[in-house]
């Protein structure tokens, strides 16, 4: 292969969840068929490096010093939800009842990988959380083993602020039958049980 | 979702085989931990669709206005393999046996889908084959519907000048196991079969 191409195909394979057949054949295919996507595609790259930092306040992705979320007086300041990621925040914005404001971690502890509290912006959260707008914590990070060790890190350090806690319920899904469920999730639906009557 | 990353994600999703949600977690991963790997992925794709054109020959992708093969002196101008797409190309370089041209028609006949004769270069391939160096072309296009139709339709073309034409062959792949080859494959392979004594 030209050099050029063999330097496409490698620059595709940094994409996740893009192995060496599937950069080649992307790679055939921009060539080949859609040449203006190639060009869109490599000025949104460079627009979105150039243009996309962090938010001062959150840590979201932000175009601007501040995040959507944050810049927006409708969203209510009592309420702050922690997550990982930003694609957990746009799961949970794409649900849309909750309207409070976000904390994003962009990563969950890991002292394995090296990943400690101020790798995810725990003094920052703290910092936010004392300014005294917060009533609520609610921590939604993943239902994972590194990160039900982060939701409990984080209860750990707000609770000596003395800001209420919650973490989201845990159990079976909407939709989801019984029989599928894995024995973790059941655990946690019967220990969360509500009343119905 | 920011107006920058939208973009981003949308362009994205130009790249084959990548729907929203791939788009949207590779859009996160690039802007959380690979910036750089953006910055050389824009770069790759600007340089690639500036400098690879298309080989005034054979109509292969190539940097300059020969391909490496046309370019070649190494390799046999007697035998013309001609081929469906640029992968096709690169699959029978990789088996390695090979040594002589290629003409590649950058898509096969679809009237369905208006492509005709024109569509495909077959003008540029019988010119190549009147030149008079070709002594065998070799049809390696694909064995489905359109493939075997094209290349019914470039050997009747061929044939009027003269210059012997071959089709590879179509049998049982090597560790294939004829219990799971379907029965098209089994009557080519019957119907190809070859004397052993």
């Amino acid at each position: 292969m030209a050099g050029l191409l063999t330097r496409l195909v490698e620059a595709l394979r940094t994409l996740p969840g893009v192995g060496p057949r599937s950069a080649q054949r992307m790679a055939f295919h921009l060539l080949e068929r859609d040449r203006q996507g190639a060009l869109d595609l490599a000025a949104a790259l460079g627009a979105a490096v150039e243009g996309i930092g962090h938010c001062s306040r959150c840590r979201a992705l932000a175009e601007g010093d501040l995040c959507s979320v944050c810049a927006d007086p409708e969203r209510d300041p009592r309420l702050l939800c922690v997550v990982e990621s930003p694609a957990d925040q746009l799961a949970i914005e794409g649900a849309s009842s909750y309207r409070g404001h976000y904390f994003v971690l962009m990563g969950r502890l890991s002292p394995i990988d090296g990943i400690g509290p101020e790798d995810i912006g725990i003094p920052l959260l703290l910092d936010r959380v004392e300014e005294g707008s917060v009533e609520e914590v609610i921590l939604a990070t993943n239902a994972t083993v590194e990160g039900e060790a982060t939701a409990h890190y984080i209860a750990g350090q707000v609770q000596a602020l003395g800001v209420p806690i919650s973490r989201i319920a845990h159990g079976v899904p909407l939709g989801g039958e019984l029989e599928f469920v894995d024995g973790g999730t059941l655990t946690h639906a019967f220990a969360g049980r509500t009343r119905v009557t």
